[in-house]
């Protein structure tokens, strides 16, 4: 996994940072300043999950490499994407059937994180993401992934729907996790396979699970909607897990 | 689930909440004001998961109940805590073996609300936390419980040894989750069960293993070194559905 770190400095290139949605993993402000375009900025930071420090200003002069900090300095990290390609070759070379978990949407940065940390240690061969409406490789994922993240290759892609297609032509299957499915325990989830994790709020999209071989549903014996989606994601992960053991 | 809320006013008392650790959901601060002992109280505040709120001195004025607000109000939440016996009751009502899941430790809200969220849904009977050293009823575990603290039971007990081996004398058996034990599939989970589920860094501790009957595994295939305490909860969980079942 390679990163990309990168300072941004100065107020306009900074609000337009988060005005274009980069990944800001540290706001860096210059303790005492509170005029308009500052606190702008800041309101704008706090709605995302950067890390706001304020500090003084010998300290801001130290970190900057302009010399033009204007106060505000962000700190980016960007970090390199996989190919379907890498997961194929990463299975070939275990010598298994390819497993790929796909997350149609997912939003939450703690999500994503805690199912490529799931994807690593169920023996997934990667986990495939949709460039648009969905969270990317943040430096919370990265965090919240503990490591994983140096080992699973997570691949974004243009349209989810088109990949399962050119996946199915490999040879895979496609399970979506949905409710209203057959249970997970009375579906065969061995051989090459994709596992569909949807949205935390509205599941799966019609357009993304009408592409999928079979619904899986874990068993819900209790009171409310739906397991957490990195939660689901485990379980579902480690079923495909122990009917690939043969257990 | 009763809730109780109450706010608290004026410098001295929000500072004193926060130091002694009492949940605070929301702090409103007086836009503008920042001299020592607010922003004292501002960096105590995002120290903890409260949302922090600058607001004019009219809105102030507004909420508070004593119009001696200095500039600060903190409004915090106190669940009410049911009892393990209210545990008992509901799995006698509903005609089936005891499932209790039990947490040493746990510190993040976010994974205390996932794993009331998952045992709610895996059937689960109810959640033990122990007194010291882990996070309680707070608003952010409410909000990620997604409605599950409705329905499911949250104890909180003195000693988790203690309570291991008095619910013992009541016929319970009680499995921990950590690694070097059997395979999950490879144990009885059925009949009276206690899950145990350790602290996100440092596992299950001693004191507190050394009173379970048997030691769970989940198999584990890749780089790292372990699941996500929620997704962990959620896997072990489910193995003890698919054992109900008869699956």
């Amino acid at each position: 996994m390679a990163v990309t770190e990168s300072l941004i400095e100065g107020r306009n290139a900074v609000a337009e940072a988060f005005r274009s949605g980069k990944p800001v993993d540290k706001l860096f402000v210059l303790d005492g300043c509170t005029d308009g375009p500052v606190r702008s900025i800041i309101r704008q930071a706090r709605k995302t999950d950067a890390l706001i420090q304020f500090v003084k200003k010998e300290r801001l002069d130290q970190i900057s490499e302009t010399g033009k900090h204007q106060g505000v300095i962000a700190y980016t990290a960007a970090y390199e994407y996989s190919t379907v390609e890498d997961m194929f070759a990463l299975a070939k070379e275990k010598g298994e059937d390819p497993f790929i978990i796909l997350l149609d949407e997912i939003e939450d940065p703690h999500n994503l994180g805690a199912i490529i940390r799931t994807a690593n240690l169920s023996g997934a061969h990667g986990v495939i993401i949709p460039k648009r409406r969905a969270v990317g490789l943040t430096a919370t994922v990265a965090k919240t992934s503990c490591g994983a993240l140096n080992y699973t290759p997570v691949a974004k892609v243009n349209n989810l729907s088109k990949t399962i297609e050119e996946l199915k032509e490999r040879g895979m299957w496609f399970v979506c996790a949905d409710m209203g499915g057959e249970t997970m325990y009375d579906l065969n989830l061995t051989g090459s396979i994709g596992l569909v994790i949807g949205n935390e709020g509205s599941g799966v999209s019609k357009n993304v699970s009408k592409h999928c071989d079979f619904i899986a549903s874990i068993p819900m014996k209790g009171d409310i909607d739906s397991l957490n989606a990195s939660v689901a994601t485990g379980v579902l992960a480690f079923e495909i897990v122990r009917q690939r053991m043969g257990k």
